[in-house]
């Protein structure tokens, strides 16, 4: 089977592909984590489900095997939505107005757009617009399926144990101009923390040189599945 | 006369006194230019002139000297509005999705909140508000207020062949909770280029040791004088 191969229900779809790399800073370094891309698959199916069954319209169709998921086909959108639960570490890098671990309530949608290092730039409204990536209406839908989802996700992991303290969502657009939640819902675009320790399960492992980051992968699968 | 001695129709009142001193980068670059407060107050207590007989609400109320302005007295709101009507090289650096020089019609109203260094952060407004030194209506007052001073300060300048391609605007609070555009309009909180030339003609003499720096301030107001 080859991307783009597929028609379900009619619809245009593609492959997503979850391999083993780990990437941070903008790519600047880089690893294979060998089986990341499998539990990635699960975490990212689990969560796609759990976001489609509230009405979070979005690009998954279905978990395939190991490691591929059928979704939808859109151009994607060159914005990105940060919802943040928690006051992060790289967060408080660029915006040193707020307390380490701070809860933000309501959380904050920021919108970001990518820079030459692929860097997610916290950016604005007013300058996401002007820069043509984004119409002010498409900020409106992404930031009201960020909120849906983000509420439904912060409560999933919460009864798992682990805080969602920040997680950043993808969109693209279908040939009909309609909107969807793409990319991957996985701890390479989390930060989670244990509830009771507050150490760090996602990428922040790998980029902080923390350790055990296969392990901690695999104890998110395993405490999502207990709360199934 | 001391600051706050005076009572100006029943207004608590400040001297806002022009010195010499020149900062940048946050304050980590300083220097004493000789004159710079003389031509700075000319230059602001005009601009304000005109900024108030298009009914901008401000603080500024008269010249009283070659240093001082009688200005009401306000407590501060700790976030500005940038006006950006051309993209600097400053702006740039942080967001570098736009061209030098690129004209943004309409202009962009940023936010931006001062870092521990005195640099402006620009922050977007959901940040802004998370922040608690704002409050929705107030960005939106301040950048109504934001918005009719850059249109008639861009065209007088405009007039006297200078760009205004940035300006930052800052704000106070009255007693009365009234929002009052605070602060100073000179050319060490804009960016203004020569129209024919492109040269810069403000503080980034400084920033960036071009040179000339009073020669420079004294021409921007020789222009502004002459369309007077």
């Amino acid at each position: 089977m080859k991307e783009n191969d597929l028609n379900y229900f009619g619809e245009e779809t593609i492959i997503v592909n979850h391999d083993d790399e780990a990437s941070a800073y903008g790519g600047t370094k880089k690893a294979i984590i060998e089986g990341k891309g499998i539990l990635n698959n699960k975490i990212s199916s689990r969560l796609f489900a759990i976001i489609n069954a509230v009405g979070v319209p979005n690009h998954f169709l279905e978990k395939l095997d190991d490691r591929r998921q059928l979704c939808r086909k859109t151009a994607p959108i060159e914005v990105k939505i940060v919802a943040r639960n928690h006051a992060t570490e790289d967060f408080l890098k660029l915006f040193p107005f707020f307390k380490l671990g701070e809860k933000f309530e309501p959380p904050i949608y920021d919108v970001t757009v990518a820079g030459e290092n692929g860097e997610e730039i916290p950016i604005g409204d007013e300058i996401a617009l002007k820069t043509g990536k984004c119409a002010r209406l498409d900020l409106t839908v992404m930031r009201t399926y960020a909120l849906a989802a983000n509420n439904v996700l912060s409560e999933i992991f919460s009864e798992a144990g682990i805080i969602l303290a920040e997680i950043r969502f993808a969109f693209g657009r279908t040939p009909d101009e309609e909107i969807l939640l793409t990319g991957e819902l996985t701890p390479d675009t989390c930060r989670l923390w244990d509830k009771k320790t507050r150490e760090k399960l996602d990428l922040d492992r790998f980029r902080y040189d923390l350790g055990r980051i296969i392990e901690s992968y695999e104890n998110i699968w395993q405490r999502l599945r207990e709360n199934e």
